[in-house]
């Protein structure tokens, strides 16, 4: 076990950073450093995907510009890796869409000094509501 | 990399023995033998709690007896150690509290034969309806 004592900090400022970049609709493509060429694995709204290429695609197909995010929690846990898992729910509005209720999950693995996006799960809780 | 292939039914199969212990009252305490005596990390509603015997603690202060659960969606993907990442979606009403969307993750990890929970992080999206 090498637990990292900062995930917490690191679990919020990853988030932070994340979003930044990917509700830039100029830099939206730059999220693609977040991720490992081959090992990461992302799934969108059930669509499964390997490797940083295929996720840039996949995130370079979305149509919506504008994006409006409103965070609701951030929780983080270390796993025995030196890695963080990383829990979001939020709500989020894309161009004219009504906003809606989301949850996303990343699994950060360290390679060399940094972490990488191993993990990221999304779904938007459409048909979720209480 | 050992990648577990299965990793889709296994979340499902996880997912629907998990629930089916949680979910009974008579029953509810041995969701304990899921998790490692010293090494599961569990977030509930934020609440960070380390180990089985303090979840057990957890699980049995909670109040409610009957939960209503439906699951919305499954999502899993298979971890380079051969564990598998899940994500739940779905609604619960417990005994006559209104329902409520939550989230839940679970990092089941190998250990021997078996997988055990190595993280579970548990969300009411109460704040969170778009």
């Amino acid at each position: 076990m090498s637990l990292n004592l900062q995930y917490e900090d690191i679990g919020k400022e990853f988030v932070q950073q994340y979003y930044a970049i990917f509700d830039d609709p100029a830099n939206r493509k730059n999220v693609i450093n977040f991720y490992n060429a081959t090992d990461s694995f992302m799934t969108f709204e059930g669509n499964q995907i390997q490797g940083a290429p295929k996720i840039l695609e996949k995130v370079q197909s979305l149509s919506f510009q504008k994006i409006a995010r409103v965070i609701t929690t951030v929780d983080s846990q270390p796993t025995s890796d030196g890695g963080v898992l990383i829990i979001v729910l939020g709500r989020l509005k894309c161009d004219d869409d009504p906003p809606h209720a989301f949850s996303q999950i990343f699994l950060l693995k360290p390679n060399g000094g940094s972490l990488f996006v191993a993990h990221d799960i999304f779904r938007l809780n459409i048909h979720n509501s209480a």
